[in-house]
C-alpha cells in the first residue's frame, strides 16, 4: 500500500517522538511507507519546520549512506520560564510546609504531565552533550530521572540506601550527609554502569549537596565521568555547596515556620548556562 | 498566520500524543491554527485513520458544544505479543539468576524505551475504565507506574516501607509478606489519595501477592476502590494467591539454581481478559 503524504506526516511525527535521539535511516521510512526517498525528504522538511516553529525540538539530518534523521527534544526558553513560574506558584502554598522547613512535593513528582515537561527542560539543557546514563537516588528522584531519560534515550540507574538481593552484587560507599553531617551509605548494583560512561545526576531537592556528592563519589568508584546535575529545587544554604556543576529550576530562599511563609526564586537554569566545574 | 494542512497534522499529532486521555475542544485547534473548524475536522479524521491503521491508538470524537477529541493510547495484540516474547527472551538469560531464585531485572526497569512500551500495554488493558490514581511500592515499581500513568494521564502515588518527613502526615498499615510470612509496614502520605478514588496497582514482581494485598488494604484504609493490578512478572507458587484480579505479562515457571536455568511462559494478559474479582 502506498501512503499519502498526510498519513506519512502523522505516522512519522509519532515515530520520531517515540524514538528521540536515535538516528533513523531515510530508507526506514521509505520502506515503511513504500515511498521514494525524495518524498520522505520533503516530508521531513515539513516536520522539521513545524517542530522548530512550535518549539517541539530539532530535527537533525545526517547526510550520506550511514546517515538519517534524528529528533532532539528541545524546549524554547519561554517553556522553561513558564515551568519555573508554575513551580514557584505551586510550591509557595503554605500548606506545603513540613516540620524542619521541608516542602511537600510528592504530588508534583507523581504528576506525569508535569514530570514529562520538566524532563524535557532538563534534557534540553544537556541535549548536545554525550550522556550514557542518568543516575538518581531512591525514592523521590526516580520520576524526574525517567522523565529526562525518555527524552535523552538513555537508561536510568537508581542508587539505594540499602542492599537488596534483587540488585545482585553491589558497590557501596560511605558519605557524609550535607546537613546532618552523619555518615550514610549508598549502594549501586555492579551491573548498572560500565567504566568510562558519562553520567548525569538528578534529584528533586538539594541543600548542601551531600547526596549529590555521594553519587559523585560513586561515579568515580565506577570509573565513570560526571557530566552534570539536574536539581528540581535547591535550598539556600549558608555553607559552601559540595557540588558546583548543577542546574536548578527553583530556589528555596527562605522558609518561615512561624508565619508559614515560603519564599521561592528562580533557580540557576538560565544564569548557569554551562557545566564547568 | 494561517497554517497549512501538513503543518497542522504534524503539530496536532504531537499535541495529542502529549495529552493522552484529555478531551480537547475543536476550537482549541481552530484558534491555535487560525483555521476553520471544518478543516480541523478533516485533519482529525486523517489523524484518526492513521492512528488506528498503525496501531498507535484511538481517537474518540465527542460531539456537541462541550465536545472535542480525545487520544486514547492503545496497542494492538501483536505489540503485546512481541513485548512478551522480548521479555521471555531477555529474562531467560542465566546470568540474571540471583540467590534465592530471584531474577535481576533492574536494567529492564531502567530502560525508558522498554518501560514506555510496557506502560502503553498496561494502559491499553485499562483504557476504557475510570482510573484516578496509579499506586506502586518503592522502589522497583516506580518506573512502571510512571510509564502507565503517562498514557492514562493520572497521578502516581508511591507507598514506602519507612516514614519520611517529606511525606507529611501518613497512614500506615501492617501486612503479612506473602513468602516470608513476616509482618511488614507500609506507609502512604495522607495527601496522596482522596476517598472514593479508583486505583490501579502495579509492581514489577509478584509471588504470593503479599505486597499487592498490603496495597489493597491500604486502598481500603483510604476508602478507595481497587480497579486492578498490573504485574510485569509473576512467579509460579504452590500457595493460593492473595490477589486474583491482576494482569501479568510474563510468568516465571521454574528456576533451577543448580543448572542455572530459568523457565518463563506468557503471563495471563490474554487469558485473563477482565478484572472480575
Amino acid at each position: 500500500m502506498k501512503w499519502k503524504r498526510s498519513e506519512r506526516l502523522v505516522d512519522m511525527t509519532h515515530y520520531l517522538m517515540e524514538h528521540p535521539q536515535q538516528l533513523i535511516p531515510l530508507t526506514f521510512f521509505a520502506d515503511s511507507y513504500q515511498s521514494a526517498k525524495s518524498s520522505i525528504s520533503e516530508d521531513l522538511s515539513i516536520v522539521k519546520e513545524t517542530f522548530e516553529d512550535r518549539g517541539i525540538g530539532l530535527l537533525v539530518t545526517v547526510p550520506g549512506a550511514a546517515g538519517g534523521v534524528k529528533y532532539i527534544p528541545k524546549v524554547p526558553d519561554s517553556a522553561v520560564v513558564s515551568i519555573i513560574n508554575e513551580l514557584k506558584l505551586e510550591l509557595g502554598h503554605s500548606d506545603r510546609l513540613l516540620p524542619g522547613g521541608y516542602l511537600f512535593m510528592t504530588d508534583l513528582l507523581g504528576n506525569p504531565e508535569l514530570m514529562n515537561r520538566i524532563g524535557k527542560v532538563f534534557a534540553s539543557a544537556f541535549c548536545d552533550q554525550k550522556i550514557d546514563v542518568i543516575m538518581t537516588v531512591a525514592t523521590k528522584g526516580i520520576s524526574i530521572a525517567h522523565a529526562i531519560a525518555r527524552h535523552l534515550n538513555v537508561p536510568v540507574v537508581v542508587v539505594r540506601r540499602d542492599n537488596k538481593v534483587t540488585e545482585g552484587s553491589t558497590v557501596s560507599i560511605n558519605y557524609v550527609s550535607g546537613s546532618s553531617r552523619r555518615i550514610q551509605t549508598m549502594v549501586l548494583s555492579k551491573r548498572s554502569m560500565k567504566s568510562g560512561q558519562r553520567v548525569l545526576i538528578t534529584d528533586d531537592f538539594m541543600k548542601v549537596g551531600g547526596t549529590m556528592n555521594g553519587m559523585k563519589n560513586l561515579i568515580e568508584e565506577f570509573d565513570c565521568t560526571l557530566v552534570g546535575c539536574a536539581v528540581l529545587v535547591e535550598a539556600e544554604h549558608p555553607d559552601e555547596r559540595l557540588v558546583s556543576d548543577y542546574f536548578s529550576l527553583v530556589k528555596l530562599k527562605e522558609v518561615n515556620e512561624k508565619d508559614r511563609t515560603i519564599e521561592l526564586t528562580e533557580g540557576n537554569y538560565f544564569s548557569k548556562g554551562g557545566n564547568e566545574e
